[in-house]
């Protein structure tokens, strides 16, 4: 692994990408306003309501780009919603990055439990407050301003490409066939993905890896309605007990999954890495104050970095049956569903999980009731090449712009398009984006730290640069 | 309990109530119109959005009762919603019959799973559907016509007091104190209970057990809020699955529930009343396909009779955690939620039972959460004594209505009234109903057989006649 972290010197900067800088500083407040603006747009991808959201969020991408003076600027259609596309191919001989990101955001249940509404963007303190804010219209404006400097001051030191999609929130279902279809356009020699995130705000960092997933819906169910508990009760298998005692089985007493097979290809962690893991800037006190649970918990055997980065898990995102509204009704019900999902390491195979997870079920599932689990998403796990020109680049851009070096991690989330453009392309992704940890991502009040976001544009600049010098 | 079933010769009836009877005859069509009316008034007690239907419904019985002649008519203020009151005391001399209902209803959801509207009542063949058709407006109305009956030939031939409670299906919080303030004027000889059904439509029946009840609301809390499954999933214990791993717990692998002392003050079934209880008209098969269920399940060591009369239970009647929308939304939830009912026999105590419950959440919850049980509702299970003048009376009106001998039997559900009257007035109830146990209670497309409700107004007629003629 150490190989994996050399990083190349520091370069200089030459004066333009000074006079750039200088350009940011002066446009902050400006900035803010534009992002609101994207921010207001609520672009569910999940939920149907908001197609109409989700083509005014192409089309206000589509907007900005014509505006920084891209050519080519499209919003291109495809089986779910659209990808915003635009290019700046004036730079002969330079490298050209393909910049990724995804203009949809998760739904923002339980409402009630935002301070402020998710799509009024507000700013309070030095974090504005809005759904999609951190995940990740935030990073997606920032590479924009990055990219607008640079213009401004005449040109950009590569070539660039930029397809922004509205479906990475609800697994990315038509981008490998996106990908596929748009290949020779979508050519180029180093990728950039925003779609990520720094330790701490004077922490930066690089992701080596990236979890994998697969998300399921599994139904059990028993009598053909909800039946009176007290008529029936005692009678008849309840779906909702069944239920609960197929998802406790899925775990034994240490923490391990326990679907047939699941450890089989999981890659194991040598000393060496280990090491370096642990060496990770990491407080177990502080992590557990960040989520607010009363005490951590996990698989024994690991620490808490190895467990969210290097170990596979398996969660319950959601669980309903019965009534559940205020008061009390006595039935027994019909049905239950959870939604399940399995973060996976190298070398799982998603396909091969979701088998071991029906094998779990034939296996476990009682003859009283039926069950079946629907598919809903998922994708292979990743490890990054962390030697590329692109890697050394970046990770010059941020040490140029933190003043300390970023440090290496595994990280526990999926980022689908990732392995798509390494199938297609050929090209490892270099994962940049300046969220943090406790930016509330898929949760109430999600925010983004604005220091954070204006180092990011000036991160992503520097980067462009560096790039540029290399081969 | 041999002298338990011991029944009152079949009584012959004065050429009177064959008047009465004939009267009924020629009136059905009238009495499903206003059955309609009554049935349409969405009186779910358990949601403040139907507070104002409420005191329609309680209205349209004072109507009825003062058009049937009764004195005293009145809705009488509770600190939750009105009891309906009315009274006809000039039959001195005669026993006074104190009659019980309740004009409350269950909620509707599922609501796309009903055929008709819930509240647009509708005749399919021979049955009458809407949300209260069985439980049990249909039933206040046989009453109240079997009264209107009586009176339309001149007198009743018993006093009758009337109060109709509007909170049955939230537990009757308000019903203990009400019984308790008008003690004297609801002093009486007989409590005819008509919230009861039947075996099947040629077969009646009467209750001599009910199930006490009690309704917790468990919650466990883990994170201050949804976290991203991705970035935490593996380092903090999700509330759902613990919820789901103490669920599991609370039966053992035979479904005996395993809440200490749970089972410590359960009446044991001598031989002599489990071979009663075998001669119940009961298949298995015809149980299981009625509840639609693919097998049947229970305590092991019990029949299915014995299992919904005479064994208590635990069930879940709903659980809610993290996002159940459409699609998928990978967090790990803040909290999970479960509704859970005990169904109680004699001789548990329903306070003692929350105790119980508490002390296996005390015991058995990890660290890793926190959590609080909410107690929604409860009350004793009740034993009747099966020999009282107003069994035997019932037991002579169902012969004589239905052609056969009733069967006695013990009832999973539970009628918190039934020990409240006892407690407050010192008498016991007859449970004297007309729906069947396919009547989808509780759950959609809720029906009452009209043969059924046409049968129980003579039913009443005749319990009214026979209950004068004894001291």
């Amino acid at each position: 692994m150490i190989g994996l972290f050399a990083l190349i010197p520091l370069l200089e900067f030459t004066m333009s990408t000074f006079q750039v800088l200088e350009f940011v500083r002066r446009n902050h407040d400006r900035y803010v306003l534009e992002l609101k603006e994207f921010l207001a747009i609520p672009s569910v991808s999940t939920l149907p309501e908001h197609k109409p959201d989700m083509q005014r969020a192409a089309d206000w991408l589509c907007r900005q780009m014509t505006g920084l003076g891209l050519r080519s600027v499209e919003t291109i259609p495809t089986a779910g919603h659209p990808v915003a596309y635009g290019e700046w191919l004036d730079a002969p001989g330079k490298p050209t990055v393909l910049i990724y990101g995804h203009y949809d955001v998760q739904p923002v249940d339980p409402l009630n439990e935002w301070i402020s509404p998710p799509f009024k963007p507000a700013v309070r303190v030095e974090d504005i407050y809005a759904r999609g804010a951190s995940d990740m219209k935030g990073q997606i404006h920032a590479v924009l301003k990055a990219l607008e400097a640079w213009l401004k001051k005449g040109s950009l030191p590569v070539n660039v490409k930029i397809f922004f999609e509205g479906e990475e929130e609800i697994g990315s279902p038509n981008l490998g066939s996106f990908i596929e279809k748009y290949k020779d356009k979508l050519g180029c020699d180093v990728v950039l993905n925003a779609d990520s995130h720094i330790l701490r705000p004077d922490l930066p960092s690089l992701v080596y890896g990236l979890r994998g997933l697969v998300c399921l819906e599994v139904s059990v169910y028993g009598p053909k309605s909800d039946l009176h508990s007290g008529t029936f009760g005692g009678s008849v298998h309840n779906p909702a007990q069944v239920l609960c005692g197929l998802i406790t089985g899925m775990h034994d007493g240490e923490g391990h999954v326990t679907l047939p097979g699941f450890y089989d290809k999981v890659r194991v962690l040598s000393q060496e890495e280990r090491a370096e893991l642990a060496r990770f800037p990491h407080s177990d006190e502080e992590w557990r104050k960040m989520t607010g649970a009363p005490q951590l918990h996990g698989e024994e055997g690991f620490t808490t970095i190895e467990r969210v980065g290097a170990r596979p898990t398996l969660e319950v995102n959601g669980i309903l049956s019965g009534f559940t509204g205020k008061g009390f009704k006595t039935v027994l019900p019909a049905k239950a569903v959870a939604k399940i999902s399995m973060r996976l390491v190298p070398y799982q195979d998603d396909k091969a999980v979701e088998e071991q997870f029906n094998e779990y079920m034939r296996k476990n599932a009682p003859s009283t009731v039926r069950w079946e689990a629907k598919y809903l998403a998922g994708g292979p796990a990743v490890l990054l090449n962390c030697g590329t020109a692109g890697m050394r680049a970046a990770s010059a851009a941020l040490e140029a712009t933190f003043g300390v070096k970023p440090v290496f991690q595994l990280e526990g989330g999926s980022v689908p398009v990732v392995s798509m453009v390494k199938a297609e392309l050929g090209v490892d992704s270099v994962l940049m984006g300046f969220g943090l940890p406790d930016d509330n991502l898929h949760a109430p009040n999600e925010k983004l730290h604005l220091p954070n976001y204006y180092r990011g544009i000036e991160a992503y600049i520097r980067f462009f640069e560096l790039v540029s010098r290399q081969d």
